[in-house]
């Protein structure tokens, strides 16, 4: 061989947690402060909100590789349009990402909460894993930041603990709201009304706890029956706590 | 009034990941950097796992304030002696905290884990919280941990995750196997041959990934099905990945 190909560089996938920057870990701000590149997703003319929560722990050199989501509103999964237009967007985001790595350049993908937990993370994961060398840095997930947040105790003893997306049909959600001891309803966005009524039908109003933008500066928490209203941000969600033994 | 008594100081539970001590938030290093007093959890004639963790995080001046359990074995929780036990156990625990935070002393009582996620914090949380100013810092969870190392992304899009403890029946693990898209299995200890038949009848065992001492020098991951007995530490689990959409 006249030259040899440069070792390839190592993805990180980099867990921020829920939202306040000191709840990064630190093993996560030493990636960030050598990661030659840092990439993220944001929605198109936004910064985004993993941009925002890092911005004290960045590298001063590093190069930033923005992934602008192509879609900004919340569209149902089963429109096939939608569907081939984020494929298309995670085979592009995962082009951008390899030609980094296969220079021999590590990069940081950063990700709010915790990277394999309903992250955008695993979509590029899964296309890259075979390739590179991946490593992934657990983060504090939103639903710790919310319940830490409302100093509510969520699981004792042998309770179990479902999370269920507020996607789910209404009839499921009471179903499953009524098997479990302790719930995470997340994503509420648009789906407050149906989940706020799956939660009655359970019999759980009285022990839920609404809760947006956990651990930042906008943070509000306050129990669903005082919650008036039904908006909510995609990102809020509501703790059902346990009740399990506690001697 | 011819002394004022101090002001009371303020109890921080402090979750520190699941034992890589790079997995600590910077909002737990900076606590733990500052407080006079470091309570923590650990079997008598044992520092403990907590006390290991943040070795390299103690401010050099402060007290160790250790809490040991009585009780050294998995008891049943339906016998009463031991209920009392650790009820005596709890009730002293908040005491000799109490003192401190009267006088005037912070204290950062530290948990393996997240401190509201079946965390032994939380039985001193409800004795101390209408007595004295708390705060709750969230910790990357032992789940988080496991599934990061093992490099499992956990759950996508709708999948409904459900956490179980080992020590449900066999009967109902089996049921709730059957009824969700991702799982994990906390606890397995002595369990880990009735959890395995119960994942055998839910027809997912194919999936199972057993992880013991997950982020740890110690660190062990593989295929249920490769591992061909039945002990587990107390502290190991079993994560059922979620197969949701992905574009």
């Amino acid at each position: 061989m006249i030259a040899s190909a440069p070792a390839s560089g190592r993805l990180y996938g980099v867990g921020l947690g829920p939202g306040d920057p000191d709840l990064l870990t630190v093993k996560a701000t030493k990636i960030l402060g050598s990661a030659p590149i840092v990439a993220y997703f944001a929605k198109k003319g936004r910064r985004g909100q993993a941009r925002a929560i890092v911005d004290r722990w960045l590298c001063p050199t590093c190069l930033e590789l923005p992934l602008l989501y192509p879609i900004t509103t919340e569209k149902h999964f089963s429109d096939p349009v939608y569907v081939e237009t984020l494929r298309a967007f995670y085979e592009d985001a995962t082009q951008r990402i390899a030609d980094h790595l296969s220079a021999g350049r590590d990069v940081a993908l950063i990700c709010e909460g915790d990277p394999l937990f309903y992250g955008s993370f695993m979509h590029l994961y899964v296309r890259l894993k075979d390739r590179f060398a991946v490593e992934v840095i657990p983060g504090v997930t939103g639903m710790s930041g919310c319940w830490s947040a409302a100093k509510v105790p969520i699981t004792w003893g042998d309770d179990v603990l479902s999370v269920l997306p507020a996607t789910l049909g209404g009839e499921d959600l009471a179903q499953r709201l009524g098997a479990c001891d302790a719930a995470i309803i997340m994503k509420l966005g648009a789906n407050l009304g149906k989940v706020r009524a799956a939660i009655r039908e359970a019999g759980r109003e009285g022990a839920a706890i609404y809760v947006e933008h956990g651990t930042q500066e906008a943070e509000r928490i306050i129990r669903l029956e005082d919650k008036t209203d039904d908006l909510a941000p995609y990102f809020s969600m509501i703790l059902i706590p346990g009740q399990g033994r506690r001697p």
